[in-house]
């Protein structure tokens, strides 16, 4: 069976892929009056009168929502919440399995930005944090900070922050491997969306000397600022993106001499060519998925120093399992009220010391999906972060 | 312990009563790639062109989502969507474990009844069936109407109904029992809101002769029609209540002769003299919980030939876990687009038969709450129906 015959069996056979359990057995009225009434009477007048020993009684504590409108599905698009529930389910299995996270998904039947937030606003009471995934850029970006302004628990998109954290992982290891300092590095970033936006600022915060985008209208270059959307506005505004000083207005154009080329934008975007006009050991992460900006095999018969993709069947994979997981763990396990730059940070750091020194060649950049050790030690750094940054409140 | 510390005890250290279940291991990257990436985006892409695949490849099937405002939780009022938590959970863990129905629950942070509608909608997606619970009437009853009119799946508020089947259930049997044809009985019903007032529409359903109602406000009375809200207006106008011919405004003033008395309002309201008044033989139903309309005792010793209560610790408890378990088993079953009023019929005459002739006595006219036999019979019953009347799509 091929790969899609497989993969809907999977899901057929199974109806899905989450259940629910019980942690209490209910066979006898003694279990029943303790679970429900009368008995349950109780941990709710205790709440009533303490919302926060929500955390204490009920299963709040460890659960997360994994919300979507199914604007941006994968690399699908705008399939709708209904395709959207698959992707949502296999979220929730992840963090179960890699992360002991209890969640469950909502796929809204809504894409207004206003009624997507109170929407989420209004299911507070249960949820100790919120996954948000594959909402459209720049709304996502929208949605995020004003729940994180307007809610008392954690809210992170993963698809902004997950592959920013794995890319900047890379990066330090990069810097570790070939000694150059990440500071004289010229990054060329191609997709300037909800991932790639992110990328930018966390490469920036790690140290990337200079940042040139480019996205489906170009080059960003600052003369044309009034052109752009709140989200590339303020990334120009901040420093982040520069503006290179020859270009024209193609890819091609701004690869020469770059350092790094980062891709979360299309398939087969760079060409070998490209790749032989960048500077001495170029480093190319090509993420579109599943066909990347340029494959394995071109970007390293180009020369190609260090190569990483989204797919698995290739060294250096960028996956976000790496990531997200330990960063819930982390911040439930803390109460963390949310997930700040420092977590983030403290993140990448932990996923790229995962590393010793005498493993670290080209080929093994960042950890293996599976590697043990990095939910335990993401979880353990974001926790701390958390701690030191005053967002734990346990 | 007491039963308080023991339940707290209980919630605390389990961290409430629910947790998630992958039913798929996730070990290596066979798992990840048929699970989630890339694998995922074939049922993904099926969906998008038939949102309907939602049932065949998604867990959407067997999915509840068990939802309040806080509004009115248990005996304890509106005590918030935050101290509702335990109920709600206490909820998901009955559907789970008596009738292997999978839930979560949402506690709502608004007790707006268009915010209310409007959120639940947009939650549609993931979920097989809706199940209401503690909102307070009449919002309730204008809830779930809108939301079984506007949404494609099951919407059930268990407080209206829930009650209302069970206590069919006993009539059916005390019919069968006395042999006294239900349509010469008059039945005093006292409390009239969510569920008070589904019960006198399946007692009339099922053949009840006359119902006379009483609340917080007196006896209810054509001649003060204009004073109502409109579910009380709705019940007079279906014929449902009956204005008693002679009445001062008081319950005692109407249990005089009355065959039966359903009390579903508030502790104490009925005397061993009101109970003297009555018909001979008289039935007595006295749900307020924990304390009821009269105690056990007190109604057998005023002569009372059957007693019912929501109390466990006494003879034929009126519990609700008799039936929406089954009910949603056999909604989910069939996939019924609606649980109509044929199928919460069946389901009270599927409890009723439970009970054998040979064992139906005056301390046994309902099923006991952990009698295996009772989900399995009233998920085929409800199921039966729904394809009988054509709600069932499956």
């Amino acid at each position: 069976m091929d790969l899609k015959e497989r993969a809907l069996k999977l899901h057929e056979e199974n109806h899905g892929k989450l259940e629910m359990k019980s942690k209490i057995k209910i066979e006898n009225q003694e279990d029943l009056s303790l679970a429900y009434t009368p008995g349950v009477a109780y941990p709710c007048k205790e709440i009533e009168h303490d919302i926060s020993l929500a955390y204490k009684y009920t299963a709040k504590s460890n659960m997360v929502a994994v919300i979507t409108d199914g604007s941006a599905v994968l690399g699908l698009g705008n399939i709708g919440p209904y395709a959207a529930i698959p992707v949502m389910e296999g979220k929730s299995i992840l963090l179960k399995e890699l992360a002991n996270v209890d969640s469950f998904p909502i796929c809204l039947k809504t894409q207004d930005v206003e009624e997507i937030i109170k929407t989420i606003k209004y299911l507070e009471p249960t949820l100790g944090a919120i996954n948000l995934e594959d909402i459209s850029a720049p709304r996502c970006v929208e949605i995020e900070r004003r729940l994180i302004k307007e809610m008392d628990i954690p809210v992170f998109h993963d698809d902004q922050h997950g592959t920013s954290i794995i890319v900047a992982a890379a990066f330090l290891n990069i810097e570790r491997l070939t000694k150059k300092p990440l500071t004289e590095m010229t990054v060329v970033l191609s997709g300037t969306g909800a991932a790639g936006s992110m990328v930018a600022r966390m490469l920036k915060k790690i140290g990337v000397g200079k940042i040139y985008a480019y996205n489906i209208n170009g080059v960003v270059d600052k003369a044309k600022y009034d052109s752009y959307d709140f989200l590339i506005k303020e990334l120009i505004d901040d420093g982040i993106f520069d503006t290179p000083k020859k270009h024209d207005n193609t890819l091609k154009s701004i690869m020469v001499n770059a350092n790094a080329f980062v891709g979360v934008s299309a398939p087969n975007l760079v060409t070998k060519e490209m790749v032989k006009s960048m500077a001495n050991n170029p480093i190319v992460f090509a993420m579109a998925n599943p066909t990347p900006e340029i494959s394995y095999t071109d970007a390293k018969e180009a020369g190609a120093y260090i190569v990483g993709s989204g797919r698995s069947d290739y060294p250096n994979q960028i996956n976000n399992v790496l990531a997200f997981p330990g960063i819930f763990r982390g911040a439930l396990d803390v109460r963390a009220k949310k997930i700040n730059e420092e977590m983030k940070i403290a993140a990448a750091f932990a996923i790229s010391s995962i590393i010793k020194d005498e493993e670290l060649n080209p080929d093994y950049i960042v950890p293996g999906a599976f590697d043990k050790r990095v939910v335990p030690a993401v979880a353990k750094a974001v926790a701390n972060a958390a701690i030191k940054t005053n967002v734990a409140t346990k």
